[in-house]
C-alpha cells in the first residue's frame, strides 16, 4: 500500500525525481557521524524552488517531516531523517544562479559543492574561501554555519552570506536579505536561518560574498615540545596582528597517524601549520615575523613549503586526519568540537589529552587554533560498548568544561543530534526564546524534527 | 497627580536615578535627526542590569513603553519615545565589565562610548575599530547595527559582537552567545538582537572583538572629474584585493562646504580618501599599488598625508561633513543612507546628484563607497514646507531605486521612524516573520513602540 502523500508527490514530480529504492533510502539514512542511521520513507530530488514549495505543501498537509540532505558530509547527524518522512536531496539544485564578479557576489543553489563553485569562479580570480575540509554542499555549509581552516581570516559561513532564499513550513517563500554588502534594515533573518540546521525553513538559494585569490601564498610549519606551547605560540601570532590565512594545530599522535596513512614524513611532534597570503612583500614580511616569533617561543623544525605542490600536500595531510583515524579496520572515530576564548585553549587542550590518556583509548587533538576551536579524534572499537561509552564520556566532559570556560560545545560541526544534551547548559534562558522561534516558524514540527532541541 | 507606576519606580531607585525635569524630558525627546521630538514621561538612569530588570517589570505590569537612550546621536529617531513612557538612559552604565586583552575581547555596559572605550584599550595596543563618526554609545551602536568608515575592513557592529546580555519584555535576563570567537550552537540570537533597535529586548552588556592597532598607517586622497569615475575607481581598488582600512567618497560640492566650515584647503573636486594600515612594508606596497591603479583610472591630485597630524585632519574633515551642512543658519539637513551592490553605485550616485540638481536644493553625496553605501546631505529651510517635502522626495526616490537595484534603504543608520515606509518593499514576505518575532518577544508592544514596523 502506498501512502496518500507519496502518491501526491509522485504526481507532481518527474519519475526520476523521487525514489524508494533500498540503496537510496540507505544513502539518506546517515551522514559521516557515528549516529545510528534512520531511513526516510521517500527521497525527493527537487530541481527548482517551485518543486521544494510543492513538496513542502504536500508534506505539511499530511504532517510528514522533511529533512534536507546536502552531500551527507555532516558530523552530527543533521541529515538523518529521525522521524522518517522525506529526505530532500539537493544534488540537482547545484547551479550558479547568478555570478556577479563585479559585485564580489555569487548566488547559488544549495546543492553545489564548495569545490564545484571554486572550480568555476577561480578562473575569474575569485574564491569562496570557507573550507571545512569535506567537499560539502554550500546549502549544508549554510544550514550548519560551517567554517574550518580559513575562518581565522575570513570568518564563518554566517559572515559570508548576504541573502538566503528560504521556503517556510507553510510554503511561504522569502528572502532574508538583499544583495547589498551591509544593511541595518529589519531583523537579521540571514543570521538566524544560517546555522538553524533545516529546523526553521528550507534554504533554496544562497548569496555569498567572494574574495580575490591572493597574489602570493606561503605555507609553513613548526613543532613544539608540548601542546600547551603550541597554543601559546598561536596566541602570540594572533596578538602580533599577523593576518594568517590559516593556523592549525595537530598533536604528535595525530601526526603519527597521518604519516602512517599517507606517508607524509612530517616530524612526529606537536605542530603548528601556517598559511600566509596576500601581496608578495606583505606575505614575506608576515612569514618572516612569524618565524621570528616562533623562534622566540622555542619552536623547532621551522619549515617553509618550497612550492605550491608541497603547500597543497601539507593541507591535504591536515584534511586527511579524520580519515587516517578511520582507516584502522574495525575502528570508529568520534570527535569533539569545542571552542573557547583563545587564552583558555592551552588549558583545554591539556585537559582533552589527559582525558584521552586516562581512558586508555587512542586519540589526539587538532584544530583551528586561531579561533580557539579544536577537535578530539578518539578511535574506539564500535563493537565494544564499553569503549564507545568511554569515548563519549571524554567528549562530554570536554564539552561541559568548554562551556564552563565561557566557550561553546560546538565551534563548527553544529548541534544536530550529538550536541543537544549541552544546549541547556550553554544557552540557559535563551533556550526558551529559541524554542519559541521554532514553534512560531514550524508549529507542526515538520522541519528536521528531533534536532537541536529535545 | 503622580502615576502609580512612577511612584513604584521612584521607590526602587535612588533619588538621582530618575527625572521629570523639563530639561531632561527635552533632552530625551529627540536625537540628531529631523524627526519631531516627543517627550517621555520619565527618564530613568539605571546603574545596573538589576535596575533595568526592576524598571522593566514595573513598566510591563503598568503597560508603560520603554525606549532606550544612548547619547542621542542616532539619525533615524530610534531614541525618540514616540508613545511617551520611560526613556532609559544608559549614561551611568558606562563601565568596562571585563577587559580580556589575551582573548582580544572586551565586555562593556551599553553606555560607554566608542572613544571612552578606545581611550582605555588603546594603551594595550588594541582598538575597537567600528567608527560611525559620532562618539556614539556602544549600546546604541549595537542596537542600530552601526558601521561607518572602517566597515570596508572590519565589517559592521554585528560582525564584532560575540555576546549580548539582554533583558526581555517579561524581565527575563539572557545571554545570546558565549565568549568563544565562533559557535555553531543554537539559533543566532546575537545577530537578531543586534540591529533590532530596542524593539525586541534591552541590551545591558555587549562583548566585542578587539583588534590590534596597526603598526603603520598611510592616508591618501585623489580627485576625479565625475562622481561616476570615483565609484569606478573604488570598485577597481576592491577588485585588486588591496585591504583598505577606509575608502570614502566625497563629492565636490561637499568638499566645498567642509572647506568653508573648517578651512581645510582640500581640492574642490570629487574625491576619494583612503587609509591603508598594517605592517610597514605591506602598507607601503598597498599604497603604491593603489596610486598606480588610480593613475590608470585618470585620477588627479594624488596626495599622501605627510604625518599623523595631516592624516587625522583628513578624517576630521570627513566626519565634519554633516556639521558643515548644518552650520548654515536656519537650514536643516536630511540625509539618505542607501547601500547597493558595488557595481550599481556609479548609477545610483549619478541618480542622487541629478535628483538634487533638479530640485533646486543644495546638497551633495558622500559615503562609504567600498561597501556600496553612501549618504546624501540635502539642506533645506526648515520653515519652508515645500523645501522639506522636496528633500524628502529625493531621499524617497533614492531609497526605492536602491531597493530596485537589489540594495537596502539603510546601510547603517537603521530603520527607526524614517525608513519604516520602505520595509515592505525591501523585505517582502520576510516582514511577516519579523512582525511575528516582535509579537512573540514583546506581546504588549512596550519595547520602543512605533519603530521599525507600522
Amino acid at each position: 500500500m502506498t501512502n496518500h502523500w507519496i502518491t501526491q508527490i509522485e504526481s507532481i514530480l518527474k519519475t526520476d525525481q523521487y525514489s524508494k529504492s533500498i540503496s537510496e533510502l540507505y544513502r539518506h539514512s546517515h551522514d559521516e557521524s557515528e549516529h545510528p542511521p534512520v531511513e526516510p520513507e521517500l527521497v525527493c530530488f527537487p530541481e527548482s524552488t517551485e518543486d521544494v514549495i510543492a513538496i513542502m505543501k504536500i508534506a505539511r498537509d499530511a504532517s510528514i517531516p522533511i529533512t534536507p540532505f546536502g552531500i551527507g558530509s555532516g558530523l552530527e547527524g543533521q541529515a538523518i531523517p529521525l522521524n522518517g518522512g522525506i529526505s530532500l536531496n539537493f544534488e540537482r539544485m547545484n547551479q550558479i544562479v547568478k555570478f556577479s564578479p563585479e559585485d564580489l557576489l555569487v548566488t547559488v543553489q544549495p546543492g553545489i559543492t564548495r569545490l564545484q563553485l571554486n572550480n568555476i569562479i577561480n578562473r575569474h580570480g575569485l574564491q569562496f574561501p570557507v573550507d571545512p575540509g569535506a567537499d560539502a554542499s554550500i546549502g549544508g555549509m549554510a544550514a550548519n554555519n560551517a567554517s574550518g581552516t580559513t575562518a581565522v581570516r575570513y570568518g564563518v559561513m554566517r559572515d559570508q552570506i548576504v541573502d538566503l532564499e528560504v521556503v517556510l513550513a507553510d510554503g511561504t517563500l522569502l528572502h532574508t536579505g538583499t544583495k547589498a554588502k551591509k544593511s541595518s534594515s529589519g531583523y537579521h533573518l540571514t543570521g538566524l536561518f544560517t546555522g538553524s540546521e533545516g529546523t526553521l525553513g528550507i534554504i533554496t538559494e544562497i548569496t555569498l560574498k567572494l574574495h580575490g585569490i591572493p597574489e602570493h601564498t606561503i605555507a609553513a610549519s613548526c613543532t613544539f615540545e608540548t601542546p600547551h606551547q603550541c597554543a601559546e605560540a598561536a596566541h602570540m601570532i594572533l596578538l602580533s596582528g599577523i593576518p594568517v590565512q590559516r593556523m592549525e594545530f595537530v598533536d604528535a599522535y595525530s601526526i603519527g597517524k597521518v604519516n602512517a596513512y599517507g606517508n607524509y614524513g612530517l616530524p612526529e611532534k606537536h605542530s603548528l601549520f601556517f598559511e600566509f597570503a596576500g601581496m608578495k612583500n606583505a606575505v614575506e614580511e608576515e612569514a618572516a615575523l612569524a618565524q621570528e616569533l616562533m623562534h622566540d617561543m622555542n619552536a623547532e623544525n621551522w619549515r617553509v613549503a618550497a612550492d605550491s605542490e608541497e603547500r597543497a600536500m601539507i593541507w591535504k595531510a591536515r584534511h586527511e586526519m579524520a580519515y587516517a583515524f578511520r582507516h584502522q579496520s574495525g575502528m570508529t572515530v568520534t570527535g569533539g568540537d569545542v571552542c573557547v576564548p583563545i587564552s583558555k585553549l592551552p588549558e583545554l587542550i591539556d585537559y582533552a589529552l589527559e582525558l584521552i590518556a586516562e581512558s586508555g583509548l587512542e586519540g589526539g587533538a587538532l584544530g583551528h587554533i586561531g579561533d580557539g576551536n579544536f577537535h578530539t579524534t578518539i578511535s574506539y572499537d564500535a563493537k565494544d560498548p564499553f569503549q564507545k561509552l568511554e569515548a563519549e564520556k571524554i567528549n562530554e566532559k570536554l564539552a561541559f568544561r568548554a562551556i564552563e570556560l565561557e566557550g561553546t560545545c560546538t565551534g563548527e560541526h553544529g548541534v544536530g543530534l550529538g550536541k543537544m544534551k549541552y544546549q541547556d547548559a550553554e544557552h540557559g534562558a535563551a533556550i526558551a526564546v529559541m524554542k519559541n522561534m521554532k514553534r512560531m516558524l514550524d508549529p507542526d514540527n515538520l522541519l528536521n524534527p528531533g534536532k537541536m532541541f529535545a
